[in-house]
């Protein structure tokens, strides 16, 4: 996946690459957020910081952890990664045995500070906490009802109306909770938190991703498995599709709030970009996961070459699994500087047309006369694949073959991933043909909707296609998506 | 005024001092907020700006600034001094010509970071932005009744009370808002911002100062006058107790929503020692009614001695009007260092005990082998005192005669100012006498409750109490201040 | 003393003003440095930071510590000021019962932060650090000679060269040193430290302060009494023009470098301007000495008025001297706000005509209708005392009567304090009254060499000019000042 | 390579992970420097900023930049990233056309920063500027005979020593500074810049690698060819041993200051570990010949196992390349967190006994009960090995068969890597199947130093030892390396 420079001016006046796989210069398509939560461990707030660390490519511009002590919350919320956002003094603020956290993608200034997660409110029954990863499409129209009945609003947040919509029933928490989660659709995981319960949902088709652990007597929750990893848990198994888990003082409760017929759809870019290469996702490792997305593509695709190289980070693994299938070579024919992020200084214009490169390089000795297979997971506008390319034959690539681990990409998510307007996307507009001219390729593949689901693979391979949603590649979105005109693209978390 | 240092351990490590004339070492009672209103001036953040500047010394714990474009507010809030909290950038973004700011004291945190004003929300009819200062004292009462109905809240701010029972209201905004202010009890001053419109209001009683001007065609409204002196205003007239302006696009509106008998009842403490010297309140500049409670004082309470001196900075003009009157000269017997304030390194226990002196030291030169006087506003817990006066004495003084221009503080304050618990005061419980001696004074007098009238003068000397607050002196609270056994201390705007 | 803006880009693009009662807008003649030794105090970093921190004043740009543990030193220096520049970890590293401190005024960039001192060398002998304040006019004579035998500099400080001066001896370190100091010439004030020595100097003339404290067994040295105040040390006496102490294992060594006929010669602008009010030069007091000054104003210069205020902070004594010598009351005519400091934003040039005010504010209900008389110290360039009379017009001062403590200042300083270019020195090229009229007074004097000489006292006032350097006002220089066509202005420490 | 944590204390209190491949928690070994140096370019600050931050893994600590612009040297530096050290403004201010920039590693403290290079100079024939990466092995010698005649220091690193040399030369710039280069031992890569001139010299066995490259009329100098890829620069050549180029007015010169018998000896390590993969080395790409390397150990050590798994990031061409010749399948076994860095709050013993692992963690689903080979490419201390081997275990793997793609590491090195004292380095005093035994592996393979040199390959395998250094290895240095008892270990650039 590859696009265009995203220039976001912080305060600093610096331009932002944010500093992983998933940076500026490459337009990836941002991730929506990441949630972690853990009950009833004597040291929950190290716990969320480890596991908000290892989901930090979830989200990297503001993390926030929320503690119940029981009587009261401690919580800190910040601009930047979780290591720059908290210190020791604030980790030892942090008492208690309940926490819920989130790392999300926000642009910067005060305004979007206050939509740093967990949002926290006191309602009539004490503190309350939420930390949501996801996108509520009829957030507005349920905002709008709620603001007829007086409520106000401190975030444009949609995770803030779930709250309103529980402190204004007049049940029990649960039973308000279910409510509230009945009446948002979308693509959510949601945590929320009181001053002594956890509860953990997840939306109807199950879009988001959202899997348990155990540490010695403590529940865990994480977006992704790697996070139970990084503590050293085990992990029990992932939330199901409309679940609604209770944890209180009598233990864990499974309960389900939705018994609609919905079909399973967890995002497919999750598989293709997403998730880190050493999460699990419904029993499957990513990394073996794109690696048979590479053998896959290689079936389909196989075209004579002297090496196969992967745009780093996310399409290495799938590289590795075209060279392995078909016996061509793989090398190393970009590197990916690692010191980029935060506060770099980009060059002049003059300077960037002599050539110089600050995050991916070529490898001239790698690439030189030779025939190069190039795998990457997406095309988004397009306009970074032809830098790529352009890359690799100034560096003395003979041909140049693009791969693309995903179908062509036309549609944009509702469900919690930052997606340009339509009219930019490529895809939408131009054919396969007309693509590969734009990136000056040599030839050009975009993965079959069938192989992708057979790559993916696993005990949900029986299922509508696959129990995937692949809305973003043939319009097939899996929930309502129009409410009065309103049309939500994006995270709003 | 003066009493105990006031550890305070903020997320750097190092001791917090203010950094102005209120610090930790010497426990000055806390000024509770500073305000700062614009209506229609093409420049209006930076005018909030440089008049939230002058009034730093009502709070240097945080500061913010909303501003309205029409259409959207754009805000910042921010730990720490104005200059601090605001740098060019973040001001380029404040665009619009309505604006309300606020400087507060409060604990360092992101969970107070949230408390920082002006507090922000979205309502059924737009953007609503308030800033008060000042204390509600009837807002927990309130606060359990709306959380009954469902409202949630972000802050434990009593301002938000207000926000929510306007939303809640059915009305228009301002009969909105005259409800609600008439159903708050306590000592405030309120901006009250939409997208096209500024409210401003005074409790019943005009605890709180407020006071209005213009600039060309903007109005502006202060906490204090030295804010529109500040940036070249024209002072208009302070806004009188239970008014309600309103600003819109037809111009100024002279409303009131309080039409009750209350007794006139500034704030006596802002004479004696809050308000900058360089401010005027009710028409009378407070260094010439400082030099008046120290000529009153002379009067009084006359000793013969060397030479007078005033505790640095708020007795300064009460000493030389002690001087004036009885011709006993002047001096500077003690200084204060400038440079104290937020990071400074503690003195380890044995250098403290070795003399180091952070902030204030007395002038050797000027002090040894006199009978001084020294002048002080008021006395707390009465340990800075005793602690000055024995720097005095250590540095040769003969005798030291104490001469507060406030009657003994006994009673905690309802309406805004951060004072210790009752049994901490050392008036409350302890004779005239027996101060003197705990602070190991010569002699001790504090200034009659007549006396401080006269002094202060004005229009107002006819008024009851001279049209003063004098409860935390003489116990008769203008407003109700118990409410179903809730008793609120301090400043919770 | 007063004059206009001196605009300097910080990196973080954001204005300077200093912070203190020396800053920006008013463009006082900065102080050259301050300096604090300490000899075998087993908490010598401490007291040199509280020392230092007493010596702000003298210098708010850089700050530093050196220490030594005999075997090591340990040392720390920095841009900002000295609560900035240290925290506990450092602190903590700066082990070891010798010190020597700094602070300085300089401009910011790492090439000068080069220049902090001490300076901290190694050579023969093992470690050699050096602080001064003051300026070495031979400088770059003496740099050039040393170049050519091989030497290499890392900064442009004139301190280095006087530690190439002891290296390249072959004598040891006493003597040494004392053939260093007799090659030198100006006025300067040294502390030199080795691993296991103190050497304490000061010029010939006595230009630049000095003064030796006793901590119980630790001896103490600081460029003004205010730092041995602060610390709770015993004031011993004044280093003597031409001394050098050295403090070795074997205690204090009083031993003298220079024994020529040389006229003591103290800075007047110390007594003037520079030094804190509490600090005592040559047994004086400077409060007391600056209302002598004001009081001599009056006998030279009575007018009649309604008040007398002073510019704050250096002139508010004089002020007072001058309102009890003629009766006139002292008023606060115009206010400094105290948080000016360090990235403040400038207001645009259209809100600088609408009169922002960031630093000074006259105070209207104290000067309107009035006819005011006006202390300052100074005047420099002209403008700003122009700017300061018209503000106290505007505010409605009937007349405006000039008092300056000080001669016309019409004479680069080559001793240590930076001053302008001569042809921008408003009374080298105007008479007084073609100044009254550039800066709008009704009437203007300036305080005659006698009277000041008289009002600084002490027991100097018989020695040739009261034992004072009038060099800036008289163009007497006490030493010879041209070298070789070298010119050198200002503070090169 | 793998070793134990080294807990270094910043200023902030917090634990320094370094950010990259490199970091704490592994103990890599420490890659001594970078330099980068530019001649004759109108952008030559940009150009050096963006050749170092590709440089940024040979040095993370410090970085800093100095350019002539004819008259003057403007520098800066700073404790940091690339990235951090510098900002626009500091860019901005960094005008001139011929530049030299350094990267290194040091520990904080401003002790320390005034040993960041370039290190800048005053001497006889004006500005001088150096920098250098690698180490002098006789420094204390010169530097002892230097301080005899009378020499200051103000740093304790080797290279002032050189700028001594020079400056205390005589003759003119270039015969002083091959005096200089011959009176020196060690490895070393030298940038040397006057107001006009820049110098580039590698020492006698071109033990550090130092490349030349051209961009437009531009020279350019780098310590990697990557640096010259990144801008876009043609790669010309690697600087030969014992040469000194010299550019001046009149263009490039080649020139030789050394014409002695040296072996050819490049540093091993370079091509192992530290260089990036994307690099050359004597027309080498360090990808390439580091899966030559894990090739060649496939051919020495088969085991039979279900997958290959590489230490990331260092071994991962290896890792590759050992399954490519064996056929077993490539795979992700473990993965690291691209996060951490600097301020990283470290877990509790409690926790990390938990197993929260804040870098690196095994892909449970990857390894569980497989048979594992783990490529990595030294062993230092053994701890590390031995923590990741338990790892892989507890994460399921059935074995675990370690290779190590160097010798075994006994000696230290003097040539600019940080290596610990002998004795704590395992291969010094046990065997293979001790150290095998000690990090719990099933099998334990070391490469030969043949077969290194064979898969290092390249023109030089004719050469003695194939032209590397392997003295860490087999204790033959290419230098005398004990001068009078000084045994100087790692860099001292």
């Amino acid at each position: 996946m590859s696009d265009e420079i995203t220039a976001r001016t912080l305060w600093t006046g610096d331009y932002y690459n944010e500093g992983s796989g998933k940076e500026g210069l490459f337009d990836k398509l941002k991730e929506e957020c990441g949630v972690f939560g853990v009950y009833r461990h004597s040291d929950a707030a190290s716990l969320a910081y480890y596991g908000l660390h290892a989901l930090q490519h979830r989200g990297e511009e503001s993390a926030g952890i929320c503690v119940s002590s029981g009587d009261e919350f401690h919580y800190h919320r910040g601009m930047g990664l979780v290591k720059e956002v908290f210190n020791k003094d604030l980790m030892a603020s942090l008492t208690g045995d309940i926490a819920i956290g989130h790392v999300r993608y926000s642009t910067s200034g005060d305004s979007k500070l206050t939509n740093a997660q967990p949002l926290v409110f006191k309602y009539r029954d004490g503190d309350l906490a939420v930390a949501t990863n996801g996108n509520i499409v009829n957030a507005l129209q349920i905002r709008h009802e709620l603001e007829q009945g007086g409520s106000i609003f401190q975030t444009t947040s949609d995770t803030e109306v779930v709250a309103h919509l529980i402190a204004r029933s007049s049940k029990d928490l649960v039973e308000a909770a279910k409510d509230a989660l009945k009446r948002i659709v979308g693509g959510f995981a949601f945590l929320i938190m009181t001053n002594d319960k956890l509860l953990v949902a997840s939306d109807p088709n199950g879009l988001r991703p959202l899997t348990m652990g155990r540490l010695g007597d403590a529940y865990l929750f994480a977006s992704e498995t790697c996070a139970l990893e990084t503590i050293g848990a085990e992990l029990l198994r992932d939330i199901e599709p409309g679940e609604l888990l209770v944890l209180d003082k009598n233990g864990l409760h499974e309960d389900r709030y939705s018994e609609g017929k919905h079909r399973k759809a967890l995002c497919a870019m999750e598989y293709i970009y997403f998730a880190r290469p050493d999460s699990d996702l419904n029993g499957s490792n990513l990394h073996a996961a794109r690696k048979r997305m590479g053998s896959q593509m290689a079936l389909e695709a196989f075209v004579d070459a002297d090496l196969v190289t992967g745009v780093p980070d996310s399409s290495i693994s799938a590289a590795i699994g075209y060279a392995e299938q078909t016996g061509i070579p793989y090398e190393l024919g970009m590197i990916k500087n690692k010191y980029t992020g935060r506060t770099f200084i980009q060059p002049s214009q003059e300077l960037r047309e002599q050539g110089v490169k600050m995050k991916l390089s070529a490898v001239r000795r790698v690439v030189e006369g030779k025939r190069v297979i190039m795998i990457d997971d997406s095309i988004v506008r397009g306009t970074t694949s032809r830098r790529i390319v352009n890359m690799l034959r100034d560096a003395g690539a003979l041909e140049v073959h693009v791969r693309i681990t995903s179908p062509p990409f036309k549609n944009p998510c509702f469900y919690g991933i930052d997606t340009p307007d339509r009219r930019e996307l490529i895809a939408s507009s131009k054919t396969v043909e007309e693509i590969r001219e734009e990136i000056n390729a040599d030839s050009l593949y975009f993965m079959s909707a069938e192989g992708l689901i057979a790559a993916v693979g696993g005990y949900n391979e029986q299922d509508y296609k696959g129990g995937l949603c692949l809305a973003c590649f043939d319009n097939d979105y899996p929930t309502q998506v129009d409410f009065k005109g309103e049309e939500k693209f994006g995270c709003s978390c």
